[in-house]
């Protein structure tokens, strides 16, 4: 049965340290030490956002406005060295804000294009192995997570997720630098 | 068969005059002249937004961090004029800028209601007769639709609708003033 998935934000706060030090495990022998913090280890929609993300197992498309996240940063981290095959597109204004994640990305070698005007690239939007679309208000940002009202609805149908891969393959060839 | 529609932005340039002049005919004798721009008539991603939203026939939930579009303004106006009900959740900050349709849909009788924090009500989703969701990056703006890179998607699937339709009445409730 395929994926339909609503998240509302600001999310409550929970801790989202072991989730994210059992991806960077996987694979290693014995487990992650419990992370000492008084959050709550219930799901939120955060947690829940991170575990769909983590579900990649081949590709993961992004095309996100803005990228300041540093959950999300280790998330993708973890999927790069993983193997999956990362491709990021983002809004050139943005990205040279402090605190942005994609430097930290491209160092690692994932490939980021973005665009060259002044119109936004405003996009939030994130395609998982090809099959699952992640989209909405929510730009991948600390303040958007915890702060404001804001949606995110995840889908696996592919009448929905197909127009996303082209749009997402359009952008990639029009921000090509070469 | 229910809806399932992606919609992309910039929208290329397109003739809305047309649509909107007959929706206002509506129940009038006779037909409006037919607008004298040169602009194409052909169906373009604006229209085909404007389009879904004059379908309206009972209720019109808007929940929208900016709305300055004089022309989705209209089509709002009609649609209160027809006697669909229409209830608007919006922004605080960008409600106060100039150019807001906000002030306008207000003085008409519409019903509008917005955050008191500093946060972002940084939604962008519309429900039309409880049964029609509309939700994507896409802020009701000139400069969304006409020049940056934008998404919608519409949607009927009741178990995507139900809960943007109760998020929608948590933040009613939770902004109202009285
Ligand atoms: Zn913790
Ligand atoms: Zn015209």
């Amino acid at each position: 049965r395929s994926v339909r998935e609503v998240l509302f934000f600001p999310s409550p706060p929970c801790c989202t340290e072991e989730l994210l030090a059992e991806a960077e495990a996987e694979g290693c022998d014995g487990r992650p030490a419990p992370c000492p913090c008084p959050l709550p280890r219930s799901d939120c929609a955060f947690t829940r956002l991170l575990r769909r993300l983590l579900s990649a197992r081949r590709s993961l498309e992004l095309c996100l406005f803005a990228f300041s996240s540093p959950e999300l940063g280790r998330a993708v981290s973890v999927l790069h060295r993983r193997g999956v095959r990362i491709r990021v597109v983002t809004d050139s204004q943005y990205m040279a804000l402090r605190g942005s994640q994609i430097g930290v990305l491209r160092l690692l070698g994932i490939q980021v294009r973005h665009n060259q005007d002044v119109a936004f690239m405003h996009h939030k939007f994130a395609i998982v192995d090809k099959k699952m679309l992640i989209t909405g208000s929510l730009n991948w940002t600390m303040e958007a997570i915890h702060s404001n009202r804001e949606n995110v609805v995840i889908v696996e149908d592919a009448e929905i997720v197909r127009p996303y891969l082209d749009e997402f393959e359009r952008i990639w060839e029009e921000y090509d630098p070469g």
